[in-house]
């Protein structure tokens, strides 16, 4: 590892968006190091299998986002590793343990609405606590690069929040658990992003939607959809994002076309 | 009762705003019906000398919003004794288990986010699930008074915000717990109104921030506070917008004074 390659923690790795964010980062860059986290690393072929082709620089680690010692643990491995972090990727998350969206009140259920909570908002601010000093050492290896004159950055944390979770675009209702979680995550983006852009050392927080995207998550629903995307197609325009990201942007909310969403 | 007297019920009635809304209702009109709830009737002092010179109107419960079998309880009492409900305020709340809102990431702990949203969003949604029968049968003896002209209502749900939950207007940071609870809460807001005014009979559903008020939930940070109001003063202002309200505001986030926030 050069000084000048990126190091990324994507969080919530074993499927889906956050696998591909692995494979598409280390496809990119092959200098790049990839930290990536998950529940079950036994259980997660793919992310294994990637391994398997970047046996030096990707890094499995085991986290569940809802255990507060997991996630003090795989921080306690960066900071000892690499020192340092230069992207933040909280991606984990979930419509409801049931796997579904509620579509009504008759089916808004107190453990429900708690654990989906837990997962896609509490979790990834606890990740941005125990990560921040670590994002605050970075090298700003990704958004646009820092210049001394300007306003630079050294990390940035990206939240996959869900165009579903902006309250002034909700048209449609339901789907209360998952909408309360990613407006609160979206709270949670604004607030680091104050906190976090204060000192000579800033860094960029954002929430991100994704579009619809085919995985796990949103399979209930693909037949709706006309338009789905492929995880490639989603990580190569968040991509895009982030690589366009400077300090100006930080607390937004912005779609994989970088349109800027309402809280 | 008479048939058009309103049936108001007040969750999270022991102290501060809540005590304040039981005490005004019943001031303006003797004939209100108050259902009071809280945790602990036994040391809500100021409720039950309330009720001794009210015995007849107002009806005090015990109700932990975090224990979905006490909204169960309340929401069968009040089926039995009155069958509707034309007003639901939730107003417990709490800035954080220790008192005092996060001033840094350094005092982020998972616990205090979880129970915070338990509280200040998770309990009010399961509240306006049980309720929402009691006031889909509502008579509308709060708001705008229905004519038979134009679009009526016969229930209304008031979530008790706070400014601070706005993510839009969040220039400060801080205050994770808090400012996440109530933008959860305001999602939770938004999707009520959107589900509950879909039918021929329709709830309003608004998010109320009270002003900074004289309670012990603000008390840690009245001396840099220089209008603070008394409950008496926030209450009659905000049941001047409950007064003012019809179907088309409903979904919105009002201040006392009727400026709407943005989410
Ligand atoms: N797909 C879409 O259309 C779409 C649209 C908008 C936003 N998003 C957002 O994008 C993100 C990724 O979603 P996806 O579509 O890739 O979903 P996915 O394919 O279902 O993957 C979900 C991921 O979250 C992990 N996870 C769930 N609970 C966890 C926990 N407690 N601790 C750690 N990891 C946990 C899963 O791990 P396991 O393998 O261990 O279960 C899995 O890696 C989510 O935040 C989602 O809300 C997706
Ligand atoms: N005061 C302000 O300046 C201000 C500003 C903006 C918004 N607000 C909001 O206004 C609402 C009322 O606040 P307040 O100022 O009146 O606060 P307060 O005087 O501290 O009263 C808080 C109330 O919430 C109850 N409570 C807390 N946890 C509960 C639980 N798990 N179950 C049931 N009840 C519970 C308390 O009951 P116990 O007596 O049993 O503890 C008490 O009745 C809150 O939602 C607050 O966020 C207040």
């Amino acid at each position: 590892m050069t000084a000048m390659s990126g190091i990324a923690l994507i969080q919530g790795a074993s499927r889906g968006i956050g696998l591909q964010f692995c494979k598409t980062l280390l496809q990119r860059n092959p200098a790049t190091t990839v930290i990536a986290t998950c529940r079950n690393p036994n259980s997660a072929q793919d992310l294994v299998q990637l391994k398997d082709s970047n046996p030096a620089n990707l890094h499995i680690c085991k986290l569940d986002v809802t255990k507060e010692e997991e996630i003090v643990g795989v921080s306690k491995f960066v900071t000892d590793s690499f020192g340092r972090l230069d992207l933040l990727i909280n991606c984990a998350g979930m419509l409801h343990p049931s796997g579904k969206g509620e579509t009504s009140l008759r089916s808004v259920d107190e453990q429900g609405l708690l654990s989906t909570i837990h997962t896609n908002a509490v979790g990834p601010l606890v990740m941005a606590k125990m990560l921040s000093p670590l994002l605050l050492n970075g090298q700003g290896q990704f958004g646009v690069t820092p210049s001394d004159s300007g306003s630079a950055h050294c990390g940035i944390i990206a939240n996959m929040s869900a165009k579903v979770g902006s309250i002034t675009d909700n048209g449609l209702g339901g789907w209360y658990s998952y909408r309360m979680s990613k407006a609160a995550l979206n709270m949670a983006t604004k607030n680091l992003s104050i906190e976090l852009g204060r000192g000579r050392r800033k860094v960029i927080c954002v929430s991100l939607h994704p579009g619809t995207v085919d995985t796990d998550l949103s399979r209930p629903y693909h037949k709706n959809v006309p338009n789905l995307f492929t995880t490639e197609y989603s990580v190569n325009s968040l991509l895009q994002v982030i690589d366009s990201l400077t300090v100006e942007d930080s607390g937004k909310f912005f779609t994989y076309d970088r349109t800027e969403l309402p809280y």
